[in-house]
């Protein structure tokens, strides 16, 4: 409230339950996705997609394909003008980082495959069945060579070679303090090793999208992707100029980061482009688990040391992530995890190396959380066990360490924000601690009603246990990427508002928080407000839907936009009302003389006095992140990112000691968001985060062996369903300390990052011995609990 | 030269003869203009125009038509959600304007029609065939009512009312210094009427659009039209958000001010909206002539005194212009009429009124020049006729009358550009003087065999005579509307330019003016800049592409956004070179150091460089023009407008003293253009100013008789062709004065007004009697010979 103040506004939609504009579109299918278009004469477009992980190819033959009736066109890598790719982010990075971190890799394989899905061939045809016949008819002759399958095994010397200059890709270090006189000061060291797996994105939409020329012969593409700004890289691939593609990201079933490396995007802009028709592909779910990057399996060494009244004194971190066969973001995902290897924790001596290693299995890129989740397993579970070796409260431990504002984390740059990790962790750990009446009337359902006691009795098949996981999660770009956002927000004639933005919505609002901050700056009730996004040819470029950055970057765009816009209008509205400017409010579509609510004038009126005087109506803004230099290549020294999200995630889990099944009955969500500009989305996003962090918890993984993919399809690759999804306690807290608008924070990953292991420590909690692996299955828990056996057996 | 060096540029386009970046598009067909899209499933949509001049409607009954196999809807004004419509300026105005500026029509007529071709309902149908037949088979049942013809009769007590509140639109007064006191100094007093005809665009292309509902339930409507902004018309007709329609200027095949008003948009709209198909609408000549606003007809009574020396003393000026059936923009066109009344002289004491009558004759509204064209006649066969009284060259006197900068024009607003009329004058003389070699070499034709002598012999079937008329015309809107323009000018990645600016192109290159100046700002090849022009959902409002007024505008704007981004450029680019920006230079696709013209970067790299730091690759700018209060209600006193390009243009006409036809055989056009963009553009207005001018001076004619149209196609509305038209031999001054960019003056209306007047003054030259009335016909020279043959016999 004190910030609307501070704003002037009247309409008070932020921080409200506003109904986002685009709900009763999207209920009703009213709204499009990417799927739903299919424009007359679209043709079929499909992906050959290779058949081994590591091969050459001898030779590739589309003739038979050609010859199928219907089909328009099959293209390889030599129908590709630019067939070398180049992914990764642009500008200046450390030199640690720099090595690779523009990786090249091909649009189509031309003479080499790395992996098991790599696209080697497109076709287009009149008919699904066509196109299906035509991939069937490719001719590929591969020659498979030796492969590399494991990160650590990659790295000897001796190792089959992913590519030619050698299987590291790249290695981040944080050199702070010393480590020695660190773990000297210890008075306890725990030491463990934590895994993780190969996570799909999972997402309801499948990559997809359509292509078509326009009379101006630009490739238009609408397609669901969270980069409208792969229009360039469709256009270096054609060779034309980048003018010549256009873009429309469609409202997208989610991304999650998946959308964010180019997927079918280049491709629909070739067919298209050959064939001169409007193309469409969709992938298959198969399609999507075999072709799209995972999340980052990595191997995580731990060493933390810690004084006996629970200081932490020291930490070291040897983390190798398998970045699969190409480059894409492995890099900044690396850096990410080093960064965050320490957790929100004061730690005044630290090594960390972060490794990002080749290897012939699906590729690793962008997902949700973005190695901070796979760090947060890691730090999380060394608290757990440092605390267990001090006989201290595992919540104590934590608190005793966390970040304060002000201090600084491994890289020595200090926290900005205000750091309510205390207050989250209590909430999370009363919420779980009282009773929950719909638990209590559900209460026949065996697995709840056997869990009574929380330690292992004959008569007693379940146990249950509690855990509470914090997290740090940075929001927005890196502070070197000098991350900006343009909006233009803009009156039309009749008072109502038109934003533009290039800002794509993957489902999580993002359209719908710019609607609510124009909205409560410029008077105008959200219905009113109609949102052009994510179109690069009609929209200013607003950055990537990526990083949990939208929010802050384009909100305060938006933000930005709107209150010069107000500005103006209050200046006309005082020429009408024959005030001055600083008397005149804005609110509910009226502007008004403040003391005098009832005298006023509609909107619409005082726009048209703002076009008759020549005033804009409209503004295009521009907002800059805080931005500067990037880490010290040697050290990792200086500011990685701006700010953090801190919160915490509880769960209760009842294990099932005969099955091994983990069953989560509680879980709670409590985080810093800053302020909440929409407290619904708020909640939906620390829901999302919590059930995704549930089924990366207990069961999501893409089991990968010799690099072929066993889990390639949804019956396989084990998604949690509302009947595994208890429902989440969310708690909001508001520092307004963010960089956001109204002093708001990103919720979108953070929300996510300390989930599983919350899930993970509350397994163990109900078990008493560790686990080391995500995810935790069922198979996991009994090897645990027959450790737990054999351990009691021999003490 | 000056200002290019001024503004640091090295590229050197602006004053050249760039090829315009479409030209190769244009003349390849590969442009599309409206009739050229024909979306699948297209319904021909009609209008029905109504039979009689003035008429209550009884019924209408769309059955019959409804009965027509493949009619899909038939409209009426019923159908119509707001079918009255305010048509005209937004914005405060003076009293005097004020009554009825913002005047009423009917979409679609309700129960009276008041001229002939009023629309009466709309038609979509399945083919051409079933919507004309439609069209035959609506039953309205007319009811006729006596109409007024004459503006002169109109304002009688008794005449007929076109409207209920009296046939008077709108009265604008001037009132400067004493005017008898001016009359009584004047040695000689000249006192004439002057008559003007209705004249019909004729444009190459008619009124012709395409639209359909996209997925959003956008109305998106692709038409040729002047005026983006009608998107706001169609929605307020429909009553629906002002975004909910998209208007999409297609490149048009001449504008003139006929596209200027809401001609098929709102039908588009509405057929469309009804229908939920994709509609196309494109007028026959026939309709095109019928339906669309004219150029006023004007009867002007003139009075002006003037010393022995040839010193202007006083004007009074009585002008009375046809506004047709409804408003529509008369009321500002008289306003032009009234404040250009005096010609580019200075005259101490003025008197002139001006007034816009409603008749029931065709609408008249804008048309190149906006009044200043009809004027020119009155006040330039003024000076002819005080030349002759006086006994002086006519060219003479009108030097030691013009303007100079700094002098105060009737509204008694000083001049602040430069006045090279005498320059421009002289330049005509001389040219008209210098035989032209192409014309010895034609000397077969006997018209110019013929042409001898200058007066009137037995012998001689053929008369010579030579005009030069001088002109000033506004560019620009007025002062009082705050007028104001939007441009993006924004590099891609790959050091390519797009240029975002809502101006529509009407044929005259207002969008290849817009990427001269990027061109030369950004130092960026002209094929490597993109221009998105004019569409309402896409782009910047630039305004309307009207008044003379995209170059100063659009490109004040274009040049305010370019200059802001080679700031960025240059700095980028001074980090790459390792110089300051100050020692940066920008030409040919490169930045570089301009000491050492080979140490330098491609843009692309300084572009790339640009992002990586954050910095914005684009801006939108806003140009305003100098703005204030209107025009004194009383005196007419204050500014009308900014600024004035003056000029002047020659012909040399053969009359044929048996037929009364004449020839034009020579024409020369001079203007002070502040700044040539493209030399060859400014040249292609000064040439079209000519041929329109002849068209007008000698043939074209809306010939109306009882509010019939007599001349209703191209067989019998003569337009002039190929075997009508000398070359123009144009003349180019630059004071570099103008608003615009560089310096730069319009030229599109401009170079028109003075021509109709030339070819008059060359006939009257010819033949030694006065001609007061344009078209000068073969009927009229015939009659002005008969009256010397007469007076010489009297005498």
């Amino acid at each position: 409230m004190a910030v609307t103040e501070r704003m002037g506004t009247g309409q008070g939609v932020i921080g409200g339950r506003m109904i986002r504009h685009d709900a009763l579109d999207k209920a009703g299918g009213v709204l499009l996705y990417a799927s739903d278009y299919f424009p007359r004469g679209v043709l079929v477009g499909r992906v050959l997609h290779a058949q081994h992980p590591s091969a050459h190819i001898r030779r590739i033959d589309k003739g038979p394909a050609l010859a199928v009736p219907g089909v328009v066109c099959v293209l390889t890598a030599e129908d590709v003008p630019q067939n070398e790719f180049i992914s990764g982010l642009p500008g200046r990075v450390s030199d640690a980082g720099d090595r690779r971190h523009q990786a090249v890799h091909q649009i189509l394989a031309r003479d080499r495959v790395r992996y098991l899905g790599e696209p080697v061939a497109l076709v287009a045809a009149e008919s699904e069945a066509a196109a299906e016949e035509a991939l069937g008819r490719i001719e590929v002759d591969y020659e498979p060579v030796p492969g590399v399958f494991d990160p650590i095994e990659a790295l000897r010397p001796d190792a089959p070679q992913v590519h030619e200059d050698g299987n590291l890709l790249c290695r981040w270090a944080i050199r702070k303090g010393d480590l020695a006189a660190g773990f000297a000061e210890a008075d306890v060291v725990v030491e463990n090793t934590y895994r993780t797996q190969f996570v799909d994105h999972a997402y309801l939409e499948t990559e997809t999208g359509v292509a078509w020329m326009d009379e101006d012969q630009v490739i238009n593409i609408r397609v669901g992707t969270q980069v409208l700004e792969h229009y360039r890289d469709v256009a270096k691939a054609l060779q034309i100029p980048d003018s010549k593609v256009r873009i429309q990201c469609t409202y997208m079933g989610g991304g999650f980061g998946g959308k964010e490396d180019v997927t079918v995007e280049v491709f629909l802009g070739l067919l298209a482009w050959k064939t001169g028709r409007p193309v469409r592909l969709e992938y298959t779910r198969e399609e999507s688990i075999l072709a799209h990057a995972k999340r980052h399996p990595f191997v995580m060494r731990y060493k933390t040391g810690a004084t006996r009244d629970g200081r932490l004194t020291a930490l070291e971190a040897d983390l190798v992530g398998d970045a699969g066969a190409y480059a894409y973001l492995s890099v900044w995902v690396v850096h990410y995890i080093t960064f965050t290897a320490t957790g929100p924790y004061r730690i005044p001596n630290v090594w960390v190396d972060g490794r990002g290693v080749y290897t012939n299995n699906p590729i690793a890129s962008a997902m949700r959380c973005f190695g901070s989740l796979q760090s947060n397993f890691a730090y999380e579970l060394q608290m757990d066990a440092l605390a267990r070796e001090l006989g201290v409260d595992p919540l104590r431990l934590r608190e005793i360490n966390y970040l304060r504002k002000g201090d600084g984390i491994s890289t020595g740059d200090p926290v900005r924000s205000e750091v309510e990790l205390a207050e989250a962790v209590r909430r999370c750990q009363e919420a779980l601690e009282t009773s929950d009446p719909r638990l209590e009337e559900v209460g026949e359902a065996p697995s709840l009603r056997g869990a009574q006691g929380r330690s292992l009795s004959k008569q007693n098949r379940w146990l249950t246990g509690r855990g509470i996981a914090a997290s740090f999660t940075p929001y927005g770009r890196m502070y070197w990427t000098h991350d900006t956002s343009q909006a233009w927000v803009g009156f039309e004639m009749d008072g109502s508002v038109v934003i533009r933005a290039g800002a794509p919505d993957l489902g999580g609002g993002q359209a719908s928080s710019l609607v609510t901050i124009a909205s409560e700056v410029l008077g105008v009730n959200p219905v009113r407000i109609t949102v052009q996004a994510a179109d690069s040819q009609l929209t200013p470029l607003s950055g990537t839907t990526t990083a949990t950055r939208q929010l802050t970057m384009s909100g305060n765009a938006v933000l930005k936009s709107s209150l010069e816009i107000r500005r103006d209008l209050t200046e006309a509205a005082s020429e009408l009302l024959e005030v001055s400017p600083e008397e005149v409010e804005v609110a509910d579509g009226r502007a008004f003389v403040r003391t005098f609510p009832d005298r006023g004038v509609d909107l619409a009126e005082a726009v048209q006095r703002m076009a008759a005087g020549g005033r804009p109506l409209g503004n295009l803004a521009k907002w800059d992140a805080p931005a500067g230099e990037p880490l010290d290549a040697e050290t990792g020294q200086g500011r990685a990112v701006n700010d953090y999200t801190f919160g915490a995630v509880g769960a209760e889990v009842v294990v099932d000691t005969e099955t091994g099944e983990v069953e989560v009955r509680r879980m709670t969500s409590c985080f810093d968001v800053g302020r909440a500009i929409n407290r619904t989305s708020v909640e939906g996003q620390m829901e999302g985060g919590a059930y995704m962090g549930l089924g990366q918890g207990l069961m999501e993984e893409l089991v990968v062996q010799e690099g072929v993919t066993e889990t390639p399809n949804l019956e396989t690759y084990l998604l949690p369903t509302a009947l595994d999804t208890p429902d989440v306690d969310t708690h909001i807290l508001e520092s307004e300390s963010g960089l956001g608008p109204f002093g708001a924070k990103g919720i979108g990953e953070p929300s996510l990052t300390p989930a599983a292991t919350a899930v993970a420590l509350a397994v163990i909690d109900a078990l008493g011995t560790p686990i080391r692996k995500l995810p935790v299955t069922p198979e996991q828990v009994l090897a645990a609990l027959a450790f737990r056996g054999e351990s009691a057996g021999r003490s």
